[in-house]
């Protein structure tokens, strides 16, 4: 071992011990006749005090250092005169009796420190240089303890640890695949899988009883916002087990490493339904680090502009065409401007989000009301609006009207806008939540057609078994997601394993028999054999690790991650390769392309 | 939870309990008034003794069962009047208040059970029900007990698991990569990873000094034996290390996994180099569970020779072109008959081993000698190669001659058929060592030029810098093999950390700048900013999982294996898929193959 300690681990009970360093040069300050050179590992930083009368050899040597040099000290531990309690090394120093130099570094490109001055492009090219920014080193430390406190769960829980295959086959479902050309079979291919769904499946039928995985999964979509074609996935499956006891085993599981990361004591997770989840939140995966529901103001509108004689036309229009009028409550925002409502306004009628308005009410501290629709509605309306989301002297309120799905998204994208202005999102404060009762199909909004909301092998709701042949789309499935801070961690649920069901629900999605054979025949097949009972979910580690460290992107917490465009820019791949090995797996390069 | 127990874990303990347990029928043995049912999970197997006359339901629904079909029984469990000794669970049976069905199955296609009748084809076809069977089942809890382990004791040992990236980018070096077309960058694609080679150094460059990972590694190779395209390393790199601290950091958790796993004490392993291996024992990794070292005779041989006046000309030819007459002793073999000393002949004389003949001579257990070359040697002759080998009344000794590289070989083949024949290769029996001083260099045999063993990071030996300009295939790397049971489990290196080294060998490995930058660039950019000396090893983890398992093909510790074409019967892969989603990643199957 060229070294006894790490650089993050000498203090004061080392007083007077004899010690060997290796780390990398952060930096040297020169006072003449002495130097201090502050060398670094992922452990830490401790100073080595070079003394030009004491050890002229390390003295010469320090003069040449450069950052990031690479260098070994050997010498003895002493108490600083001047301590440094910024830093847990801060109590000594080195006094080297050999000072060597391991390797040199040409100077970097960037600062290699939390506050670096190279922007992301020229980080990724040298992602090793910017690994070496205690920032991103520590996300990588924090992804290695979580992955072992998960798995020190699973294990303590009887699951197993197997292996499935990377490259499988291609299936017409869900994603685009990324396809691997097979050489010994020309013309055939591999597909990576986008996750092990239907092996896990498998090793449930084969009697594995509880399994898991922490898994690459490949998906070739076009990367809207922060996503990676490789992604890496906690993959559990359960056999014997009904909807409770997956939601029990995982909560468990993520209380546990909450803990064992953070010592943090999670309570109980709070479960809603799909449709509370939407009518109160506007989304599947709401934020409730803050409450602030939205509250159906229909009704009373309706009522309002009954005694109208001009009743306000947007409204009218609305609540004509079943529409939605929907109220929020941002408390304690009665003081904000104009420029800000404005700004609001703006967000609400992004193209994306596609609002035609956004109304406010002011419930000012001294009790008045005031709103940007006063000349359709009274004070008394404004109160009874003001009364309806529990707004006091001091809050504002919103409202917005349309069409009641694209209402619901748009105000539960305003809610958490005005939970970001308000402060209400802090990062440290956790809201876990499972949602539950997904339905169990939707229409296609291009064919029209009723598709599977998550794949073709979630169980229905046994309450809702009546309506698959009469009302399949209000039937509900087994379905849950755990939602973390507003991102969706989890997704599971309940697996069909009886072939009748099965049959069924393809029946109602209009699969022939052989789209079924061509798509999922091996796992019908295996069907055949004594399914157990099965139920399992898949955790999001890359998004789960990012929220845990406080981050922004999932870039943050993978070693080597690739661009929005799906690019490697250390590595710069993808790339083209010789045709020669294309040939080999008769493969070649589309003409217009090539 | 649908059970309460499992079914490996009842006994005379839980006399009178009340408990509910799931499984897939194994037999039903109908006794008229009796039935009893064996049900099966991966923990064991427990009886259910259903009575006609006290629960006639149960009796009704135990009379349907047939193999496999999956059930749930609720009773108390009874001591058994007739115990099976010959499993845990064999003093007690369960007394069904009731019996259900939770799934039918058609009739399995073989028997699940460990002599089945399935031949391998249609096992891996329906692998979910092959790993039903106990003795593909308790393989894969090995092996996640294994992982197990080993994770416990590199994270003892402060390595972080890290996950590079499978979609990197294509280095025309080693073996062929499996590629995947990229869709967003038509014409470009991606690689799957041979093994992280590249990436865990650059881990070390950045900084995080102790790194693993339990990775699939891919090659598209032509499946020579027991090979499978997709396989799972225990990757693993060190920094400030040196080759010492590898090799007890190693052995240390090869042998804590043999504890843990069999509680098997190893003792410490023995060290030998690549030249003693090859010499005495014919391969670089020798199976030492028995000793029986090839000895060179060609010295003997040549002074016996130079005195007769009709010399065997075999041998004398052999000396003359600087071959090597080498023999081996086969303890307790004299009783061998004649067939078997023929079918040993073949063996050295098949295609792929080409030696033309097999020398024996047998010393029996009166003392006599007698060898298929007494035309030509007298008595005294043949004692003087007995006494060589240390071969004593009672044992037989072979000798063969040739080209030294190839002699060597066959002998090392020979060793080993004996070895087995002897009843030397127990399972059960360990015998773990490190091979060390790997030549640097090899000379390709087809071009004649200096290509490298292992791979062009390979720090040389110290020692040896010396010969690199003047001799450097006589140069040693600091490369070391561990071999367990005659198989190459690990394989490391010191890596190369400063660049002028780095460029030394690529210079002797004659690669202009624009390879080395093709090739390696990023890895020598790299180099340029305080690489640290680094050192590390990869292991195979399905041999070893196969090893301990006591088994003959790593097919046997994969859940879902491909056969020796690249194929996974089970879900026909690969396949062709529709020439659309070739045109979206901007391939087509070539013509002649279209």
């Amino acid at each position: 071992m060229l070294r006894t300690h790490t650089c993050g681990e000498l203090n004061a009970s080392f007083d007077g011990h004899e010690v060997t360093l290796c780390g990398w040069v952060q930096t040297t300050r020169d006072f003449g006749k002495f130097i201090f050179v502050d060398v670094r590992d992922r452990f830490g930083i401790t100073q080595i005090a070079v003394d030009a009368e004491s050890n002229p050899e390390a003295y010469a040597i320090a003069r040449q250092l450069g950052r990031e040099f690479v260098v070994q000290a050997k010498g003895q531990v002493k108490r600083r005169s001047n301590p440094n309690p910024n830093i847990p090394t801060g109590e000594v120093e080195v006094i080297p009796q050999s000072l060597s130099i391991l390797n040199t570094s040409e100077v970097p490109p960037f600062k290699i420190e939390n506050e670096t001055d190279g922007l992301e492009e020229l980080r990724m090219q040298y992602r090793y240089l910017d690994i070496r920014r205690p920032a991103i080193a520590s996300n990588l430390v924090l992804r290695a303890q979580m992955v072992k406190a998960v798995r020190e769960y699973l294990d303590a829980n009887g699951f197993l640890e197997i292996e499935t295959p990377n490259l499988i086959k291609s299936t017409p479902e869900g994603a685009r695949d990324f396809l691997v050309p097979s050489r010994l079979q020309p013309g055939s291919f591999y597909a990576l899988p986008q996750s092990p769904q239907i092996l896990k499946q498998l090793l449930m039928v084969a009697g594995m009883d509880r399994y898991y995985q922490i898994v690459k999964c490949y998906r070739d979509e076009d990367f809207r916002g922060d996503r990676q074609p490789e992604f890496t996935q906690i993959d559990c499956e359960m056999s014997f087990v009904e909807q409770e006891d997956i939601l029990q085993m995982f909560e468990g599981m993520t209380k546990s490493v909450f803990k064992k990361i953070g010592n943090i004591d999670l309570p109980d997770f709070r479960r809603i339904t799909y449709r509370e989840a939407i009518e109160k939140y506007g989304t599947d995966k709401p934020d409730l680090r803050f409450e602030m529901e939205m509250v159906d103001l229909s009704g009373v509108i309706h009522e309002q502009l009954s005694v109208k004689t001009e009743p306000f036309v947007v409204f009218k229009k609305v609540l004509e065409s079943k529409g939605l009028v929907t109220a929020i409550k941002a408390p304690k925002a009665s003081g904000w401007t104009r420029k800000d409502l404005d700004s609001l306004t703006d967000f609400v009628k992004a193209p994306h989000r596609g609002a035609t308005g956004l109304i406010w009410v002011r419930y000012a501290e001294d009790g008045t009301l005031k709103s940007s629709v006063d000349k359709f509605f009274s004070e008394e309306d404004l109160k009874e609006w003001a009364r309806a989301v529990q707004a006091e002297p001091g809050d504002m309120a919103f409202l917005l009207a349309g069409e009641v799905a694209q209402t619901r998204k748009v105000a539960g994208d305003l809610r958490l806008e005005l939970g970001t202005r308000l402060g209400l999102r802090q990062a440290g404060k956790w809201s876990l939540l499972w949602v539950v009762d997904f339905p169990m199909f939707e229409t296609d909004p291009e064919t029209g057609e009723l598709i599977f909301v998550h794949h073709p092998f979630v169980s229905p709701h046994p309450e809702d078994i009546h309506l698959l042949d009469s009302r399949p789309e209000q039937a509900r499935a087994l379905c849950y997601d755990m939602v973390m801070n507003g991102n969706e961690i989890v997704s599971g649920s309940v697996r069909i394993h009886r072939k009748d069901v099965q049959d069924k629900i393809f029946g109602i999605l209009g699969l022939s028999e052989e789209e079924k054979q061509n798509k999922f025949g091996f796992l019908l097949n295996a069907f055949k054999y004594g399914a157990p009972p099965h139920a399992g979910c898949a955790f999001g580690l890359d998004r789960w690790v990012m929220l845990m460290a406080g981050g922004e992107s999932i870039r943050d917490v993978i070693a080597f991650p690739k661009n929005s465009s799906g690019r490697d820019l250390m590595m710069d791949a993808p790339a083209p390769v010789p045709d020669k090995a294309l040939a080999e797996v008769g493969v070649q390069v589309r003409a217009a392309l090539s």
